[in-house]
């Protein structure tokens, strides 16, 4: 249950600091010191100010806050000692679900880091895949230690921005969320295609994929819900498979046996977590057009 | 090496009879009646000349000739004793890989035809992927005695066919060729679009895929040969893979990372294996339209 | 001004009879009838009270609603002796703008109507251009006396809820009101396309046209308003002209010269003026699709 | 008739140097002096060397050549006196049916060019539209000197290039011609679109269009024969209309009356006269995509 920011605001600093104590791993100092700068009028407004905080902090006061982070995949997970928030975090990018070959690739490169910055490597996950995790490793053990230590803080204040986000309830949300939808037309008949079953699946690899969400076309040719919202999507790809073939044939549409189209796969990475991805599928039993809309 | 139509009529009958005696399956006397119907300017009329003999033939003569067919993916194949031709034939299905799943299915289906029917279940193959030979087998033991007498002769002279097509080179050729080719518009540059990758890959269960051919689109956005042509298409499902990303990426197309469009996949399938599936792509980054053309 | 449905409730019967004695042409007794039935929750239940009385009268009333009617483009119409409403109407469709030989045309065929059927014809013009309503004198001067008596009545019932509808204001609205919009995605881009003029043009014949509607898309490359709403779109052929050229030119396209697509005519008809047509266009700097989306 | 490069080979220089007297506007020592170079094995081959008479020619006798050419529609063109050649070029432009208006525009120009440069302006008028030629005025008056010489000198080659071409038969075509076609495909039939009726009309201005050429669709969609071919396309602005509806409407399409969509306008320009233009059509009774295709 989300707490309302109006509660918040009335709490006294004990309370408040106790409530988002935990927005910021095991740094619990970055809620005491913005308890006094109530009310809050807006989320952003109590965001910026943890941010400001943590920004104001001294060298080492950062530092000790980016080496209590837990390593991804670590033992710490393995052993079920992460924080809750972090459990969760890790959990939906998928890391407690590990081969054995991808826990070596994480446990190495996790040790790669460490050796070259001296501290744990940070991401968002719940922004990530496992495959841009491994290319955010690679990337950013080619940074300095400035770049690198910014990087870091960067990744520090998104997953605050989205523990924020999920733990109060306020006028204003955090802008943190991606939109993932589609439309589906049928050019045939000239009207929204209705009926039709939507999955989007993620494509880890070619042989690792797994469905994310799945939905029926409403009246309008659209899922009642986004595919995704209220959450990033994380970076990564995707293939939306639309079953076209059973709504032609259910319009009498002539058969060829197989039909021409069946299960169309619309395939695409997202790039920008937060950003807004309309696929539609403008469709006939024999032709598709399919593109980033808005 | 094919023989000449020209020298196949130049040959004495002996040598004649020789050269076609395996086009009907254990039955060299279609071959011995027809020679003495020389010269046939065309491999059309060869062949039907020999259908004729076969549908003049009296019904017990018929009915040996479909005795004499193998069992599909059956002891005979495993044993290795079938005739060259049908080895070639049911491996071009795939029917000598079977998983130990398959091949009872296969013995099952079979034995239901053999009971029902008294004979083999006999099915042009090179028309077809495992998974059409598996619904022809569920329509054809709908069949009434008669038609599925019918059904028979019918796939006896499709083998045929194909048989005489390989074997003897002639002005004509007979109607038994597929044509599977594709087209690569690029629709930001208003190009053909070159040096794109394509696999075109059977797709017999979501997990179980094969590439069956690949090629690079030259200048025209065209692949130099068809995907498939020369013989038939099997009845099954396809995907078209096309490697449009790394076509964009160096045309120095705005990076998104990962790009929005990579691997572009056009699932389809072919009903008409003699027919022509012509399937361009038209592509931007960022949207595409394909279809069945012409 | 409209009047609001709550007033028209609480006035005494005579004023309520003033108020609405026009919404059936030279029939005030229908509005009399009704106005014992108030009060009314719903103009949609105002209107079906009224063409209740309608439905109700006899006969011989009836047909002297029918001949209240004008002819369209008529005498009266240019000696300007038209009610308000039917002047208003008529010049909607562009009845007094004729040239003489449509003048002509009119009038043979409001003769050959009132030779056939005895009355003037009636049609509602507001849900038709000039091309549509000749085409409902052919098709209606084909039917028999009964059938064309209910057409008449029909079209009398279309008029009055437009009247009704412009007239009176209340929480619902009565279902007279097309929908024409556009949105334009650039393919290129991935993005809408912003700051592209598009015309709306009535295409009567191909030298004689009219815009209709024109504006700006916005950021989401859609027009701020729909270029058609809270009224009929007439019956007839129009054509959506896109500004692409100059959209791309503003972003670097390489340039041909002149550009391969400058202005983008889409062509359409519409066939239910009370229909929503959303007619985007996907367009590259070399191609397009354009479709009746939802 | 054209004459044969072989029996220009096998002429005496005079007969040879009056067949190609006239290629080069009132300049038969081209022709003379290249008489001697013979035989050429390609119809290129004796271009390059009738050029390479020219730019080896004195500045003088370039100037000369230079203004030996005509005004555009200029008096000689309007009495009459002008070479057969440059009459039948003039013509293919139009220049022979201006407006008073266009006229005294083409006047002005002339009149400002020679001013400028004292030379008549020569152009290639095969390869342009009047529009197209205006553009040049304007575009070759912001010239210097010797740019504007150079300009002068390639447009009598391509003047040259295709007189040469229409004149001499030879193994090999100079590259002078463009390439304009089309193919409609049905993609609610999954079929190429048979029987449609194409137009080909240039747009001079909005109100100011002829039609170039027509055809019917045949039994693969396509035109038999290009729309234009062996010629340059005339720089300009066009429009392909395809007659749709009709096609539609025969194939018992469920009616909207009128049709969403019946004449399909697809307007582009064109900038390389020598150019392939291949502009198809994919089109469903709701929805069309268009692109320069290859």
């Amino acid at each position: 249950m989300p707490v309302a920011l109006e509660n918040l605001n009335a709490m006294n600093a004990a309370e408040f600091a106790a409530a988002l104590g935990d927005i910021y791993e095991y740094a619990p100092w970055v809620a005491e010191q913005v308890a006094a700068r109530r009310p809050f009028a807006t989320l952003a407004a109590l965001h910026d100010a943890m941010q400001a905080v943590v920004r104001g902090a001294g060298a080492d006061r950062q530092l000790a806050l980016v080496r209590a982070h837990p390593d991804l995949a670590g033992k710490a997970a393995r052993a079920g000692t992460l924080t809750a928030e972090s459990t969760a975090e890790q959990t939906s990018a998928g890391l407690e679900r590990l081969s054995e070959d991808e826990y070596r690739t994480f446990h190495r490169l996790n040790g790669d880091y460490r050796r070259q910055f001296g501290v744990p490597f940070i991401v968002c996950v719940r922004r990530h895949t496992k495959g841009s995790i491994l290319r955010q490793f690679a990337q950013r053990l080619r940074n300095d230690a400035a770049a690198e230590r910014d990087a870091a803080l960067s990744e520090i204040f998104r997953i605050a921005a989205l523990r924020l986000d999920q733990r109060v309830s306020a006028p204003d949300r955090l802008p943190v969320h991606g939109h993932l939808s589609t439309h589906v037309l049928d050019t045939q008949g000239g009207t929204p295609a209705a009926g039709i079953a939507v999955d989007l699946v993620e494509i880890a690899t070619p042989s690792n994929i797994r469905i994310v969400a799945g939905a029926l076309t409403n009246r309008d040719g659209r899922t009642d819900q986004p595919l995704i919202s209220g959450r990033p999507i994380p970076i990564g790809t995707y293939e939306l498979r639309f079953a076209v073939g059973a709504y032609f044939a259910e319009r009498g549409v002539p058969p060829a046996d197989p039909a021409f189209l069946d299960l169309v796969p619309m395939r695409f990475s997202v790039a920008e977590p937060e950003g807004r991805y309309h696929v539609p599928l403008l469709v006939s039993p024999w032709s598709y057009t399919t593109y980033r809309g808005s």
